[in-house]
């Protein structure tokens, strides 16, 4: 008899989407939006979120659901903004599923909340495959990563509703080619827009609070 | 009756081990040493390759599996300077599979290299989990990802048997904490050596050439 050695999964993908499923229902009976933030380790996810935070405090509310494969180094600079923050961490797996991400915003109160954003693992390839019930993925790209990065990982930037480009404080001691890289993404997802920030210095950061903001409000 | 919906996987992990067990028995029988290079989209692991290339050229025999999950950029910059390469594409995949690696070192000529290096796909955390049959694993971690990433990413420190600081020509600019960065590598690995480069100026590239020969020489 030979020997057998088989692993039997059930449907992963199938199982992920019901749950985004559920925490799609979930948004639309509480009107909260839910941002799905993708970019490479040290892409300044964090960062970005600082000065979102800062920027709208009082007149916007939204909270944050920190994804790490460990620590809670992350939310800990959130909450010391008094962001609310929850922190996911993903157990040494490379992306958030949504089962995670619909418990975490189930104990949130939606309600009163605008938004919420999850800050996925940091990680350009896998986040992009998982469905989280999002109302939108957006890429976060420091321009530290190099130009060419929206060709070699595409699926992000097909999957994406807005790209972000961080770190724009740097470019003078850097040879990034912002052209050729603004090509690079419209050579993926021709209409997707393309914001250009610096959260250090909170260079064009306007444009991004709007579409931020854009994508609802309880007002 | 219900609906099944089952999808059956045969043991990947072991499957994957036994191609990298087969490497090992090739690059036994040739003595040639194998490296792979791991890190973020972007931490500058092309660049070390150009700059450890140039300068051993002519005296250590080394070639390069590329690994990305779409365009061959980066083999074309390493062709360019008449580097031998080959473009390892992952199919979507956020990993080089150790039975990729093994079909690309059977098409080169082992009897006469030093040394593979397999630049694995720009990703903190999946490639660390794969086996390639590699002699060891490097870690190469750009100071513009941020003093934590260690913490935050631990598995490839761990397994890691070298750490590259890359980009050190930006300190300046940036508000890393080195010191900081080098506990966080001492609270997962403490035997790890750590190298800091940069590519660009060349600081820092000789502990690091010689840790890199030192994996083995024909010569």
């Amino acid at each position: 008899m030979s020997e057998l050695n088989i692993k039997v999964y059930s449907d992963l993908m199938g199982a992920n989407r019901k749950w985004a499923d559920k925490t799609r229902d979930l948004l639309k009976k509480t009107n909260t939006a839910l941002i799905n933030l993708i970019g490479s380790p040290g892409a300044g996810k964090t960062a970005l979120l600082e000065s979102t935070f800062k920027a709208l405090q009082g007149r916007y509310k939204f909270a944050v659901l920190e994804g790490d494969v460990e620590t809670t180094y992350d939310s800990q600079r959130l909450a010391r903004l008094n962001c609310p923050v929850s922190q996911l961490l993903s157990g040494g797996s490379c992306h958030l599923e949504a089962k995670l991400v619909h418990y975490a915003l189930k104990d949130l109160s939606l309600d009163e909340l605008d938004m919420v954003v999850v800050e996925n693992v940091g990680n350009l390839v896998c986040p992009a495959e998982f469905d989280i019930g999002e109302h939108a993925k957006v890429a976060v790209l420091s321009i530290t990563e190099g130009e060419d990065k929206p060709a070699k990982y595409p699926l992000l930037f097909r999957e994406a509703r807005a790209v972000v480009l961080t770190k724009l404080d740097l470019a003078p001691h850097l040879s990034f080619d912002l052209k050729s890289c603004l090509s690079f993404i419209k050579g993926v997802n021709s209409e997707i827009p393309v914001m250009q920030v610096s959260a250090k210095t909170g260079h064009g950061m306007e444009p991004w609070l709007e579409w931020f903001t854009g994508l609802g409000c309880k007002g």
